[in-house]
């Protein structure tokens, strides 16, 4: 079943036009015929049925069949900040596991042990599009552009907030602090984890120290943790 | 910390001489010096604690000053056996971060839909190992070579046995049906999923029928989930 994301849907009209590089997909690559079924992801949480009106390679029109709003809407908020790696690839996979295990929305800061002091955030959002292709999400998660710790901070931010560190000092575990149904926001710091400073302000800033278990974790990988669980303590059954 | 994998230690002996690739990157590398303290890890639980007596490069000589046994020792064991990914790389990372996360035996096999035949297993215990000194684990995962479906079925295996798949039929979860402390031997199948001949097969072994929640997940990224879920499940607090 070809998938297709398309943010400028209107739900309210009839058919819909694929952009030349999609129609080129469709017809050249994938060798859609009229008639074929196709599905659209709106990004907002509208899952499409539509099938191919006209086969134009360049301008192919869609039929819209049928519209499911809200297609497997998630029973939390989870928002995961986390410092970019100094190898760039590590935070594409984190973008792209987190994506298909279940995220909310990313932000990218960088703090005083970043060793990488930014992130082109068009590219790694074409890396969470085609995951939610891939594992048919109909709700496209945010990726916001890189901000200083600081500014992170001073982000309004209406749920539990915590912070993953590996320094000293009395931590909890998600299973024992997190509340069921709610908006998270976590902090995943960078390699050689954040300063002292850095956690005392987050503290601070109400927000609660966590450990993600034993393990010594990479900063991609303690990110993947904090997602794994907090879709795991909200599963159901 | 400099932290070397040294299998062939003899905990008994009060020297350890490192082989010429390491000496070359204890002296050359990472410039360390006689008196230097560094930590070795001997795959099976030991660590151990040891300090440069002669800073030869080719032939360094370490002074094991102490050992630790069975260094953070797992309360379970868990085997996932994955069908090897088209894509190799996402294979070696779901090691890479099974090992980070904990896992103590991979195998991998070959089914009716598996794209890939084989699997490179030395290159693939490279990665396991870069993985150990990095997350500092003194158990070094066990990698089987590669074994067709029905001679995984056919190998005894003492604990439960679970088989994650797409198809139909009925599922319970890792939540409901694992046993805390045991040991777990769980298939993940190849992209495009088990056929249901072979998802039979399994039942008829006695593997239970999983579900790794309600995402559509990548092979690789299904055999991240059900080790997140097995470490989890298994921590204490």
């Amino acid at each position: 079943m070809q998938l297709f994301y398309t943010p400028d849907i209107n739900p309210t009209h009839p058919q819909y036009f694929l952009n030349e590089e999609e129609s080129k997909h469709a017809i050249r690559v994938m060798r859609l015929e009229k008639g074929d079924v196709v599905k659209l992801v709106d990004g907002r949480g509208g899952l499409y049925a539509a099938s191919i009106l006209d086969a134009h390679p360049k301008r192919t029109i869609l039929q819209i069949n049928s519209v499911i709003p809200e297609f497997n809407k998630r029973n939390h908020y989870l928002h995961i900040a986390i410092a970019p790696t100094k190898n760039i690839e590590r935070t594409e996979w984190f973008l792209e596991k987190a994506t298909e295990i279940g995220i909310d929305e990313v932000s990218l800061f960088i703090c005083q042990r970043s060793e990488r002091k930014e992130a082109k955030v068009e590219r790694l959002n074409k890396i969470i599009t085609s995951a939610i292709k891939q594992s048919i999400k109909a709700y496209h998660p945010i990726l916001n552009e890189p901000v200083t710790f600081n500014q992170l901070l001073a982000k309004p931010f209406n749920g539990q907030k915590f912070i993953a560190h590996c320094d000293k000092g009395e931590k909890m575990s998600l299973k024992s602090g997190l509340s069921a149904n709610g908006s998270y926001l976590i902090l995943i710091g960078p390699e050689g984890d954040f300063t002292p400073a850095e956690i005392n302000e987050a503290l601070n800033n109400n927000f609660k120290a966590i450990t993600l278990g034993e393990s010594r974790l990479r900063t991609e990988t303690a990110a993947l943790e904090a997602c794994f669980e907090v879709n795991f303590l909200n599963r159901l059954g």
